[in-house]
């Protein structure tokens, strides 16, 4: 039985009575299907608490609602929702939304990422698993310059070129040159970050069974965006160097209409570093074999003690390499900014269809990150986080050294956010995510990420306090001992 | 032959010596393909204007360029990118982008609407074709003071909840009240705009074979999403009332996972409004039939004297209808904020698959919707435009009213942006359409909103400034006299 789920309060200054109010809320909840016919309501002193009103309101509300036939009384005490005529003739003329939501080519998450996403919300939960910046490393003083320069910039909120807004290219186009990745800014489609830019070549270029290769483990392995589309996910292992491309070369299938996707700096989940000889091997392989390259760049600036080579773009001489960056990483996804670099035609086909789907990314955003760009504050901020994200690191690599010691093995990353924990003794990762649930601990199971094996846990030193970091590991290893 | 198109100029700040970077970027333009083998290259002294730079720095790059082969003296004088071997090798691995791009189930803009979107942004036109506020019009004392509050209510630019931010979506909550509609938070999701609402909704709850019925004319017909998906568009003509549903009862063909899209108050492109009797009856068929209804209100709030009838949501007390509303047409399309309100289920699934598409509106965006709001400032900026809104429509009719009296008919709009001006004498609006672009004015054919008559034109009032709206009109009179 679903639950009843009551978190909305009256508002005390509206005109409509407060009870009324109440009546009306309780109304829609039965009508929109929400609450269902059976379920018992909470006691009247519960009902109070959670509307923040006086007893004497529930009372006048729910004897309005047992004169509607809305209500009536259980045999054994407490009130329960009535399934009389009334709400069996609404849930005949109810759309079937079961059918509906059931319909759509578009695949629901996996539901561990659903309960992840859910519970990154309640508070009280140390985060092991979040992929993103601490609030207590977010630059508020930069945003706050930022944002004070905005409205000599910002004259309309009008909607800006297909391809997003010039000025934001242009400094894209320049910081690129230091990459040694030489483009105008006519190749450049701004995208409502680095997710969007897969969404947009998962339906412009690819059809249902195109395949794309990529890492084994790989975070595309967790986003049902390719599959839905009824695109084919190959996983290839990885090797100290990185990926094992020359794999691909004995498998069968569709390779006119596939392509290659890696993360080569800092890859997601395994934190590795691409080396320079694989990249130019790899470079050449794809290009031999006409096989593209989505180039996934995300965290490549996020280096601690040395720069990671050149992406593959850089030797890109006849337009292989389609490459995506974002400042999700960096400064924050909340601002939903992302680029795509490519051939033009390829640029002008998704930045068309980007103004059918969404019409472009929000501009406020948009003149956000040109200002951050420009005024050299996004290259002072990076200084900082890259040093801060080290230091979380060796916090967690300490705590890893004292409690997994017999546990497991793991990697020693040389920027960006996460440590690949695999288990000496393999354990339903499923069973351990659920199990740290209930401890309010949140990891990422391997099994999102593995094409083959199981037994590993994604960690994330970026998000939780400093303390939270030493006691989460501390918690996990005693966890794992239990299962 | 492709253009040889120059929106770059070299960077003079650089280390790298100017002609290098005018060397560089040639063969980047060539082995992306964007400039093709063959074509003639703009004089030298074009050239050094282009690039910002002095004739001696062009002499200095094209002795490099014709030392590799890349170019090579023309016959006729001049200078043209040579088809040596070199380009030919790279053509030769290059993949296969054209195939590519034809691959993606998503298909692209009709092209007028291309061109439209493209001409928007050069300078110099007049524009009767956008359905934007004009800048003069753009509330900037009201942006700062809402960017100015934003540092205290921004401590982090991370992720928000799956169905966006709690804030914004119970200041929607609070809103849609004085509608008649009563909705708890959870019921509502926000959306990059309205559009996304509508992508959601076809690759989430419609198939392949599903059926949007909607008004004729509409703006959905100029939209890909649905096509793409292979979901028919049928369009139901409209009477003075509103749109003739009673017609659907007689069509063959899928029901079970049809939809209807309707867009009661100011109607875009015909400007028109449901009255409160077809709103009646349309719900009780929709009812009565299963069939559920998608409500656009997008421009429900900018009515000039009197407020149209309440939004068919207000009557449904049994979750028939996904109602969608937006800051696009009040504030700016810019700020990419929408919202969708339906059944928890529903919201839901769609606020599921959003997380996997882009993982959320920006949350800077949202953060200043939610500021607008619950400032008053919202409510004030509605009564500013208003009045401005009607007195740009007062200047449309004067105009329309001098000069095509013997041309056309139009409806007088009781808000919002849009007059339907329909000829006297159908002619092809496609040409019209090319003539007034040579003389920079720009107007929406009616065709890319018709599903069956032709020789309409959508104006907007909106964004031109009073003095072109004028000129515009008497512009275009001229020129269809003259097609």
């Amino acid at each position: 039985m679903k639950n009843i789920n009551i978190n909305w309060v009256p508002d005390k200054s509206s005109k409509v009575p407060i009870y009324k109010q109440i009546v009306h809320y309780v109304c829609n909840r039965i009508s929109n299907g929400d609450w269902i016919a059976g379920s018992k309501l909470p006691s009247q002193r519960k009902l109070a608490e959670l509307f923040q009103v006086n007893r004497s309101t529930i009372v006048a509300a729910m004897e309005e609602l047992q004169s509607y036939g809305i209500l009536k009384s259980n045999v054994g005490g407490g009130t329960m929702l009535a399934s009389n005529t009334w709400s069996m003739l609404m849930s005949k003329v109810t759309p079937d939304w079961g059918y509906y939501i059931k319909s759509g080519t578009f695949r629901a998450n996996i539901p561990t990422i659903q309960m992840i996403n859910k519970f990154e919300f309640v508070e009280g939960f140390v985060r092991l698993s979040t992929g993103e910046l601490a609030p207590s490393i977010f630059p508020h003083n930069m945003l706050k310059n930022v944002l004070q320069k905005l409205p000599e910039r910002i004259t309309s909120l009008n909607y800006l070129e297909p391809l997003g807004l010039l000025e934001l290219r242009q400094a894209i186009s320049k910081r690129l040159e230091k990459q040694g990745i030489y483009v105008p800014a006519s190749c450049i489609l701004i995208t409502s970050g680095s997710l969007q830019a897969l969404q947009l070549i998962s339906i412009c270029m690819l059809k249902s069974g195109s395949t794309v290769y990529t890492e084994d483990p790989s975070y595309t392995k967790s986003l049902q965006l390719f599959q839905s589309a009824g695109i084919k996910l190959v996983g290839l292992p990885m090797d100290n160097e990185g990926i094992t491309y020359w794999g691909i070369a004995g498998m069968k299938g569709q390779k006119r209409n596939s392509l290659l996707y890696t993360i080569p700096s800092f890859h997601n989940p395994i934190g590795s570093v691409m080396s320079l000889r694989r990249r130019q091997e790899l470079f050449r392989f794809c290009t031999n074999n006409g096989l593209p390259i989505v180039e996934d760049n995300a965290y490549g600036e996020l280096w601690f003690d040395e720069e990671p080579p050149k992406p593959l773009k850089s030797m890109d001489k006849n337009g292989m390499i389609l490459y995506l960056g974002t400042v999700s990483k960096t400064l924050g996804p909340g601002l939903r900014i992302g680029w795509l670099v490519g051939p033009e035609s390829v640029v002008e086909r998704l930045g068309d269809v980007k103004m059918q789907i969404d019409y472009g990314a929000s501009s406020v955003s948009q003149w956000m990150a040109a200002e951050f760009f420009s005024s050299g504050l996004y290259d002072e901020h990076l200084t900082h986080i890259r040093h801060q994200l080290k230091k979380r690191r060796d916090i967690m690599l300490s705590a890893l050294n004292r409690y997994f010691k017999d546990l497991g093995y793991w990697n020693i990353p040389m920027g960006s956010f996460y440590i690949w924990l695999e288990l000496k003794h393999p354990i339903s990762t499923k069973k351990l995510f659920n199990e740290a649930l209930k401890e309010k601990l949140l990891v990422n199971p391997g099994d999102i990420y593995n094409f083959s094996q199981n037994g590993a846990i994604r960690l994330s030193y970026a998000y939780a306090s400093e303390e939270d970091l030493w006691n989460g590991i501390k918690k996990l290893a005693k966890i794992i001992l239990r299962v």
